[in-house]
């Protein structure tokens, strides 16, 4: 094989790193910490966009776009927010550059400084409510139900393809409400929309729950999360939905008349995924052959190797393939038929399944005869010879049997290696071993901080919607009473 | 009417303004210069990009994401495209802020200044061309057909909504061939998708050329565009498709060894088109009353508002309106009902019309009795009262009629504003009235700037699919001989 991949168990970190770059999903590019979306990783990228996207219409929002920049003194309105944002992000402050006097190249031209600094975005709150603002004076103007597909910049100092860029892509909903209750209720509704397209379309298994203060975003009074186990054991945040309260409206003075006549702040959510989602995906499926993707989300289905000695032999083998993709077509399932003449077939079975295509259908002049062809699925990494008669069919009904296969091994996988713990020295070994542990909590930020510092464990949530948690007990740390477990993990 | 509108007549300028703010499609941001989209324009913008996209891909394009900064030093690499691009941009200098030591609010971290200043993208040749380098190594490698759905920035000191603004959305697609003649057809190709998209989605005639010389791309060997007029005879410039030649490959050193096994660098074009189209599609069709969207490109194509004195006449309303919508929807047209309970239906007609709603239906209790409904065309600003019977068949021809006749509007207004001119004193006369002129020009650089420097006009294109132009005659500037007639404008 031309591109050969570390093996997990060697080293999960550069094998991660191996799928992103030898399956074509992303690179480096020349500026540190910004990624290139390759095709491939793109096509993928815009299968989870178009199919949120959906989401997000059938649930009532509509899509805008406001500035990349913020002027920076925003930044000071919310003042959680600042402390919470601010620091790491790229900072425009000219506006021109100018031929180089000594002749060579370009230098910034000083005469072009901006009488106030602009922040490339790193989230879009302070500046859509700037804009809010101006579009809600009642009731009546209310909800705002907006979502930006947008580029966003972090300056991170270290960073991984997808789980952690300077520069990455992402959508921000931002929704405005005439009462508490009605932004709790969008907040919650964004999070299982992020919990149903994990579960159905990521195949992904993942817990729904509260953040603890200390994980909350930054201005939030409370966040919601869907937390994800990857197969190192890590928890991986996939998205997040905030209830903001009034903060924003607050800082921004954003007002409205209500029913009675009464001036009132307005409530906010807002809610995100990002392409940190292309890391889970990864993460959570591939082994050591590549890319292991659910059929929902595979750019292609199904991909066609055709095996031949003579043209003679492709040109019948082709014409029996083109006629099942144009049935596969037909059923709504993408395929592709790899007609390069400079690559073996084997080359052509491992280079697919790097890129995790689920099933892989090989012909050739023998099979045509017999009136079969091999269907290998990449889920199972098994190979089997059908008969052509109703192939079409057949393949439509296996691409859902591997969503479904890849979801039921991920959520096993997921399932032994979370457990209830009640010891403290039993949490400090086992916390390291790549589990989630169901454990007691008092409910304060100390306790989580001294978790932390002891063992770089975190609260990953507090579930909603697992009734093994409720239950009295005593917090693992201090010992203090506690009423729920809550999902202790090492996160990414 | 609540929301007032200029008169085209009185200030056409103000006209345009008051389309895009009171169609709720845009309006300026609290940062200088950068618009934010509003919900009904993006929903706009949303059809454009599907509908490119799609043509895109089935003309071989793939989409991939490509960095937002850009590293100062890659604008020298290639003269003429520093020369024509680097000068008005946003400049990142910085990495971090942080708390004013005076306690208020943030100041930029004079400590975290980036060894190399990075430049907000205005266009990503340079970034993409350091990207290729490494992508491409032989012949096989060829051709790479990448598209990218990104914002830009130039920074611009006179802005207006969507036509010039400083951050805009646009697509850019960058490709890689193997020789010139590929490279040259792949921009002629594109230019063709875009005329098509003009004409066919936005009704939009258009005039298929080339830039001369003084109005290329800045480091193109040839630019392809589409010009449109406008209703004040302006011409709009309204995509634009660019042969690149080797100056990038060169500039990056990107090679690739031939089937012959020689090295050669490889030919690159680039194209694209921005959210100006906005500005061309309320400029081309819109009247006194606002908008006038064609069918296919409108976020709603049909509007019904209910007529009622009480809860059971609109109840028994609604329940006909929700079956002709569905009937409609079934069609593929998507259907709004407008049951806002605090207007009257005539300030509801003129909202829809001034949101260019193309159809408009309007239904009571006698309409009901009577098995009719009101149907109004935006486009024609005409109302008929029409059987319940066979309606959703009736306006889906009718939406084909008018997305025909709008078109047919705008290339009416442009043929009786397109003359021949072969005298230079009528030229200047003339070319203030709002006309498209075809003239004959000798070819020179100076010529095209001398009537520049006197009439502020400018060679729009050198028209590639109008025979008429193509005949002997003298330079209506110099009388030197020229081959063929080029269209002169004054341009957005």
């Amino acid at each position: 094989m031309a591109k050969e991949v570390t093996k997990r168990s060697e080293n999960y970190s550069q094998w991660y790193n191996d799928l992103a770059l030898k399956a074509d999903l992303a690179e480096q590019s020349a500026v540190r910490g910004c990624m290139v979306i390759k095709p491939y990783g793109y096509a993928i990228w815009e299968s989870m966009h178009e199919t949120l996207d959906k989401m997000f219409k059938q649930t009532g929002h509509q899509n805008a776009y406001f500035p990349l920049f913020i002027p920076k003194s925003f930044f000071s309105r919310e003042a959680e927010h600042v402390a919470g944002f601010a620091k790491e992000c790229a900072v425009v402050t000219h506006h021109r550059l100018m031929n180089d006097p000594d002749g060579k190249g370009v230098i910034v031209d000083p005469d072009a400084k901006l009488e106030e600094e602009l922040i490339v975005r790193p989230t879009s709150e302070t500046i859509i409510w700037s804009t809010y603002k101006n579009w809600i004076t009642s009731w009546r103007d209310l909800p705002i139900l907006c979502n930006q597909w947008a580029n966003v910049v972090r300056w991170e100092m270290r960073t991984r393809l997808f789980l952690r860029t300077a520069e990455f892509l992402w959508q921000e909903g931002h929704t405005a409400h005439a009462t508490a209750e009605e932004a709790q209720q969008e907040a919650m509704t964004m999070v299982q929309v992020y919990a149903k397209f994990a579960r159905e379309y990521m195949a992904l298994p993942v817990i729904v729950g509260h953040k603890s203060p200390n994980e909350r975003f930054a201005g939030a009074l409370d966040t919601l999360t869907i937390e994800a186990m990857m197969q190192d054991g890590k928890a991986l945040q996939a998205g997040t939905s905030h209830f903001l309260g009034q903060n924003f409206a607050k800082s921004f003075d954003v007002q409205f008349t209500n029913k009675e006549g009464k001036q009132e702040y307005v409530w906010a959510t807002s809610w995100g995924v990002s392409t940190r989602l292309m890391g889970a995906l990864i993460m959570a499926h591939g082994d050591d052959n590549g890319l292991v993707l659910p059929p929902k989300l595979a750019p292609i289905q199904v991909v066609m190797v055709p095996i031949y000695r003579s043209d003679e032999e492709l040109n019948a083998v082709l014409e029996k393939m083109n006629e099942i993709k144009t049935q596969l077509e037909a059923l709504g399932h993408s395929v592709k038929i790899d007609t390069r003449d400079t690559l073996r077939p084997g080359f052509k079975f491992a280079e697919w399944e790097l890129k995790g295509v689920p099933v892989r259908l090989a012909m050739g002049a023998r099979d045509l005869a017999a009136g079969t062809v091999e269907v290998a699925r990449r889920d199972e990494l098994t190979k089997e010879t059908m008969p052509l008669e109703g192939i079409a069919q057949h393949i439509d009904t296996l691409l859902g049997d591997i969503q479904q296969n890849i979801y039921n091994k991920a959520l096993r996988f997921r399932d032994s290696n979370i457990e209830k713990c009640d010891d403290w020295e039993e949490f400090k070994t086992k916390i390291q071993t790549g589990k989630f542990l169901l454990c007691h909590w008092d409910g304060t930020v100390e306790t989580e901080q001294a978790i932390k510092d002891a063992t770089k464990a975190t609260i990953r949530c507090i579930p909603i919607d697992s009734c093994v948690c409720e239950e009295e007990g005593k917090c693992i740390y201090s010992g203090k009473p506690s009423k729920q477990r809550v999902v202790f993990a090492i996160s990414y």
